[in-house]
C-alpha cells in the first residue's frame, strides 16, 4: 500500500485524468536524499532527546525531535532552503514571492536573504507580531492580507505574474515536501543509531507536507512505524479529508492558539501523498497543546509554540495507539514570543 | 607550551616531588576519545546553533553549544558515567559517594539508576530544591550540608570509608576531565563540519573539570582556538589563581544566582591542567547574566540556569578578546525551574 509509481505521469480529478508539471507529482525517497546533500550545509543536525518526566506523562518511551531549534525557528527552513537553491539564475535576479502565517515566511525571508535573493512574503495581518517582524527584519518585503476575506494563494499569484517572481509554496509542490522529507530521514536515522523502532511518529499537520515528506522518508527508512498527523480541534481538515476520501475544508478560519496550523484544507499533491502513506490524523484541543508546552519546558527547557507540540499533545492524552510503546515526536516550531509563552503557561490556562 | 609528559608520575608540591595515583594525572586525547566511544551509547549529540540576533549582540559570529539540553540537563553525566562505567563489579555492588551542588548530583544519580548502582550524594542544603528533589527522584540518597560551616569533602570521605563507597568527584579525577572533555571533542568536530575555526572557546568554570577536559580536546583537534574560564564575580578562583600561579580560595561561598559555580578554588588537577592550557578566565556579574538567558531564550528558545550562561554574558560583554571574531560558547547546564527562570527574566532583574 506504500508504494507508488516512482514518477505518476497523471492524476485524476473528478474522473478526468490530466496530466501534471513535474513540482506536483509527488516526490521519491531518493529525491529526499538529494535534497539532504543540498541542505545539509546550511542546516543545523537537531538532537533526539528523552526525559523521564515526558516517559512517565504519555506511559510510553517518547524520544523528542526538537526542531524548533532548527535555523528560524522551525522545520521550514528546510523545504523552503530546497526551493530556493532550484531556482535558476534568472528566476534568483528576479526575486520570489511565497504566502505564508509566520514559520514559512521566516524560513524563506532567511533562505533569500543568505542567498542573496529579494523575497516578497503575504502574510495574514492576524499572525504573531513576531513572526511578521521577524521577516521584515530579514529583509523581506511583507504584504498583508485579511484571513477571513481574502485568499492568499490568489494575491501570491497576481504578485507571481506582475512581478516575473518565482513562487515558493508552503507545501503543495514536491521541492517542499522533499525538502520536509529531509527531517524524516534525520529522525529515521537518529532512531536507527539509537537502536531504536519507533511504533509512530507524531507531528503536526497544517498543509501537510512536512508529514508527508516524512512519511514518505520512513516509508523508506523504517517501514513499520507508522506516521500520524496531529491536527488542532476545529482545524482537522487533513482528518476529515482522509476519511471522506477527497479534500474538504474547515468551516472555522481562526479561532486556535496554533497559529501555525490554520490552513483552510489539505494541498492537492500533498493529500494525495497523505492518504496513501498516513496512519491516519487526530486532533488535540488548545488546553492540551498548552499542557504539552509546558511539559517540554519543564522537561528539557525549550520553548515550543502551541503549533509546535500538537504532536506531543495527541501522544500525552491517549490519542495514537501504540504497539510497543515507542513514539518519536518532532516539536516543528518555536516562534512564539517570550510574553505570549510565559501567558499561556501561567498556572489556569489549561 | 601545551603539551605535557604523557604519564606524569609526578607532582611538585612545594618544592617536593611526590608521586601520585593515576587518577590525579591528567588525561591525554587519546583517553578523551576512550571516554567517547564508552559513553556515545549513553548520550544525546547537542546540536551547535547560531542566531542572527545573538552574533549582533555580540558582534562576532558566535556558535552555540546548548548542553543544557544533555541527558540530566548538563554536561555533568559526561565525566559522571565515563568514572560509573570504569568502575569493577566490586565496586559497583557497593554503590557510590558524590558530593556536588546539582547538576553532578543529577549525573551521578542518573547514571547510577540507569547502571542499578546505589548512589549517595552529598548536597549543600541551599542548593535548588529542583535539584535535590530531582536527585532523590532518580533513586538517590541525599545528605544535605550546611556549605557555610561544613565540608562536603570530608563528608563524603567518611561516607566512603564508614560504607566501602567509590567516591565520584566534581571534577579532581582523570575519568571526570575526559568524561567532560568529550564535550569538547564534539564541540570541535561539529565546527569543523560546518568549515569554521573558532578563535575562542567560552565555558563556565568551577571546580575546573569541563574547561580542562576541553582545553584537551581542543589543544588535539584545534590547538589555534583559545579555551577560556567564565567565572561568577567574586567567584573568580581561577581566574586569581592563574594570576598568582598557585590555587587560591575565594573569600565568599554564597551570594552568586550561579549556584553551579560556587566552588571554593580550584582542584588540584584540574588547575595543573588548566594552568597550561588556557587562554584566561575572566568574570560576569548577575545583570550580565540575567541578559544572556533572556538572549538564549528569545533567540533559541531555551532555558538556560544561571551558571549555565556565564561563557555568553562574557562574549555579549565583550570580556573575551577575539582575532577573527569568531568564538564557540557553551551552555552547560538548564536546571532551573520555571518559576526561578521566570522570574529572573522578569523586566527590570538586570
Amino acid at each position: 500500500m506504500r508504494a507508488w509509481p516512482r514518477r505518476p505521469e497523471a492524476l485524476r480529478l473528478g474522473g478526468t485524468v490530466v496530466s501534471r508539471p513535474w513540482h506536483l507529482q509527488p516526490p521519491d525517497f531518493l529525491e529526499i536524499e538529494a535534497a539532504h546533500a543540498r541542505l545539509a550545509p546550511h542546516l543545523d543536525v537537531t538532537p533526539l532527546l528523552e526525559a523521564p518526566a515526558v516517559n512517565a506523562h504519555c506511559g510510553a518511551r517518547v524520544l523528542i525531535k526538537p526542531e524548533c531549534l532548527q535555523r528560524t525557528g522551525s522545520f521550514k527552513i528546510r523545504g523552503a532552503l530546497n526551493r530556493l537553491l532550484q531556482l535558476t539564475a534568472e528566476e534568483r535576479a528576479r526575486g520570489v514571492v511565497a504566502f505564508s502565517s509566520g514559520n514559512h515566511a521566516l524560513a524563506v525571508a532567511s533562505g533569500a536573504q543568505q542567498l542573496g535573493i529579494a523575497a516578497v512574503i503575504v502574510m495574514p495581518s492576524d499572525a504573531p507580531r513576531t513572526k511578521i517582524e521577524g521577516t521584515r527584519a530579514l529583509g523581506a518585503e511583507v504584504v498583508e492580507y485579511d484571513r477571513e476575506r481574502e485568499d492568499r494563494a490568489a494575491i501570491a499569484e497576481r504578485l507571481q505574474q506582475e512581478r516575473g517572481l518565482a513562487l515558493t509554496p508552503p507545501y503543495d509542490d514536491r521541492r517542499i515536501v522533499a525538502g520536509q522529507g529531509t527531517l524524516g530521514r534525520e529522525l529515521a536515522l537518529q532512531l536507527r543509531a539509537r537502536g531504536v523502532q519507533a511504533d509512530v511518529v507524531a507531528t503536526g499537520c497544517s498543509g501537510g507536507g512536512l508529514v508527508g515528506g516524512c512519511a514518505t522518508a520512513f516509508a523508506a527508512l523504517s517501514p513499520a512505524t507508522r506516521v500520524w498527523a496531529v491536527e488542532p480541534a476545529r482545524f482537522d481538515d487533513t482528518a476529515r479529508s482522509l476519511a471522506a476520501g477527497e479534500r474538504v475544508a474547515n468551516a472555522a478560519v481562526s479561532g486556535s492558539i496554533c497559529d501555525a496550523l490554520l490552513v483552510r484544507m489539505p494541498g492537492a499533491l500533498t493529500f494525495e501523498i497523505n492518504r496513501r502513506l498516513l496512519a491516519g490524523a487526530v486532533t488535540v484541543t488548545d488546553a492540551e497543546v498548552i499542557a504539552a508546552m509546558r511539559l517540554v519546558h519543564e522537561a528539557f527547557g525549550i520553548k515550543v509554540e502551541p503549533g509546535g507540540c500538537v504532536g506531543l499533545a495527541a501522544l500525552m492524552h491517549g490519542r495514537i495507539p501504540l504497539q510497543e510503546g515507542i513514539a518519536a515526536v518532532i516539536l516543528t516550531g518555536g516562534n512564539i514570543d517570550d510574553d505570549m509563552h510565559r501567558a499561556l503557561l501561567a498556572p489556569g490556562t489549561d
